[in-house]
């Protein structure tokens, strides 16, 4: 009888657990959030639903989840939203200043080292980030060999289409992360094998493999599994602007997947897109190698205001000072070997990447490409930056297609940047 | 100059990053935690290298992770422990009484529907757990075709050994996970793939493809992208042992790999091992089956001390309760299909994989398969249930492996028994 009693208390916790459900979207669009914090003296509900809260910087706009006061019901905290519009919305909650995640919900994302939990909308665009009952195509982790000083070896997702087919050959789409993140944060937080799966059960885009690399110099993998850096991940990504990740893209990113996948490598067959710091690779990467690329796409890219050999000036002089500042707090760390080993990439000359940009886009767009892409949203602190970019684009009269939205440097428009960028794609 | 400003900032966010690290893992395996909150009022420290709290039950002996108090520093909590042995540990910090993630720590990994941060203190066996630098496989999510009503497809991920080469046929472990776990189980807090990449690179085993299905019966895949659940999970697994994920076992999981990759489809290439539920699982799948697995591996299985004929009257006995609780459940909530299609599940006859367990052994071990292995912790809430199955089989005199350890439950055992269980494979 020991096991019957066993399920029956099963059973009871099976039971509890779907009697307390958190959030609960209801069918108006409507979402209720319940806590329990007997203790508490106060719940705030922080999320991407609600209005930012925005401050300026000597380095530019940023902004801060807006909250709502939660209401207590007894040892349970609870709030109703309005109805929201579809979308995939993040969430967390924060006890007496304390930020927690909702232990009702397993649905969990990370955004650089902070943990959010999320849930959907159904509609449009919801439906295209949720999995739905259509053909998939696999998801691979995949690792390739790499020229970066001590990581020899370097992580990248591969998406392959429903049905695919190795003796076929499929545009490619090289698909990059921003500041920040890695290469699983286009397949989780930015949901790009569920959009892959829709778009083309949807036929609203072709079949095509999806290729994002992990985008971050001196970090191999995304966190917990880079054989290279055990410590936790820290902020540091300055590295990534220095020029390593564009030069080594197309011998090693495009290289391998050309020599390991059955894919068409036209310039017709090449796609190349990116967020924020991707978008800033994306740019550089499709403007030194002009006969990669027949599609570009720049998402609130963190493009440059001085695209000229200015540029590459200012950036070896912080680089110098990072390469010394790096150098002293090494040497405090008995670290010497490493704050030398930064000051040596730069050395290197990875910074001749971004050097002449002027002439190097002339030569891109001699003749252009079949789509250079640029979308950003009003309130985006790189808002300006791309209007310059565009300014530029438009004086030299090269032709691109420029997409404005709401909103700011979120993942919400990252995500329909891609739905945007994708029906263009390989046509 | 407002570009280089920004490159200012971020260099100094990324040496506060840098300053500020938690944990501290220290040369003598000493870890030091460090939290900011300045208006808590009482830290704690939970995890899983601290003594765990047992209490009993009806149902059994369970635990809960302990606690250290940590010290107040000006705005910041503290804690150094004592020298750790080398493991991957898990732990979170409770600000008074609010469980929450370390904000400096992005190695974070899912336990049923709780987020956890983890580290490594390296060594034996912790070095086997961490991404080395050596030749890494391939992970892949794949989805394939299910009878289960109303989930027409199931997800898996498969490991491929490094150097993969499809015109070799590899053997296969099939590698199941425990209640409350997914797909992903075994990969992220199994460390499988790391697993499998060291013990191939020093030679300790030999190369094979891992398969790890979705073991939930009323689950297509893990929380968030699971195309026919879009509500968060429950712990709601009873119907896993229902019997339905072992009869479709042969025809769905292993006909998928052994359609669709190039394996070694002899009965001395399979391999079958389940943690928990999973070895539930393996016990009736590999009984069911004796013609299927020569290796096979019950790791803290939740096998049964009713393994007769009237096991599956318990059974049915509970599951048609089962069914009229669910049902009556699902009408207060206008779920009335839901609660009948349980009870159809349950009619359906799929309990007949749990019938004659003895006879079926009897033909599991004329002859006896290459290994039957048994691994279960001495603190363990199943330890009963694995004696009185070891002394079935001792008295049957069937062959077998037990391996017995220190420690209950866990998912630090776990590891073990697979890098235990890995080099008696395939010989």
């Amino acid at each position: 009888m020991k096991y019957s009693v066993l399920l029956v208390v099963l059973l009871l916790v099976a039971l509890t657990a779907r009697a307390q459900r958190s959030p609960q979207v209801h069918d108006d669009g409507t979402v209720t959030f319940s806590f329990t914090a007997p203790q508490a003296e106060e719940v705030l509900l922080r999320g991407s639903f609600i209005p930012r809260k925005t401050f300026k910087t000597p380095a530019g706009v940023f902004g801060k989840d807006g909250s709502y006061k939660m209401q207590r019901q007894g040892d349970t905290w609870t709030y109703t939203t309005k109805p929201l519009t579809s979308e995939m919305y993040t969430y967390y909650f924060e006890v007496d200043e304390q930020p927690t995640l909702d232990p009702l919900n397993a649905d969990t994302v990370r955004d650089v080292t902070t943990m959010l939990n999320y849930f959907f909308i159904p509609g449009i665009p919801g439906n295209l980030y949720m999995d739905q009952q259509v053909a998939h195509g696999r998801l691979q982790y995949v690792w390739y060999p790499s020229s970066f000083p001590g990581l020899p070896r370097r992580r990248m997702a591969i998406y392959t289409p429903p049905s695919y087919d190795p003796g076929r050959r499929y545009p490619v789409l090289y698909l990059l992360h921003g500041s920040g993140g890695d290469e699983t944060a286009w397949p989780t937080y930015g949901r790009a094998a569920q959009i892959m799966d829709n778009m083309i059960a949807q036929k609203r885009c072709r079949p095509m493999i999806v290729v994002m690399p992990n985008g971050i110099a001196d970090r191999a993998a995304a966190p917990g599994i880079d054989p290279y850096n055990h410590e936790p991940a820290s902020a540091k990504n300055t590295e990534s602007m220095m020029g390593k990740i564009e030069r080594a893209f197309i011998p090693e990113v495009v290289g391998y997947v050309e020599n390991h996948y059955k894919v068409d490598t036209t310039k017709a067959g090449r796609a190349i897109a990116g967020l924020s710091l991707g978008g800033l690779h994306t740019l550089y990467i499709s403007a030194n190698n002009p006969e990669k690329f027949d599609y570009v796409g720049l998402f609130s890219a963190q493009t440059t205001n001085a695209m000229t050999n200015d540029r590459i000036k200012t950036l070896q002089r912080v680089a110098t000072n990072y390469g010394k500042v790096s150098s002293i707090i090494s040497i405090i760390k008995g670290r010497e070997e490493e704050g030398n080993a930064t000051m040596k990439g730069i050395r290197e000359g990875d910074l001749q990447i971004y050097a002449d940009i002027d002439q190097k886009l002339k030569t891109q767009f001699s003749p252009a490409p079949r789509l250079y892409y640029i979308a950003v949203g009003r309130d985006d602190f790189v808002k300006k930056l791309n209007d310059d970019l565009r300014e530029k684009l438009t004086l030299a009269h090269y032709p691109f297609v420029y997409h404005e939205t709401d909103g700011g440097h979120t993942w919400e428009n990252w995500r329909k940047y891609l739905v945007d960028f994708l029906p263009r794609l390989f046509k």
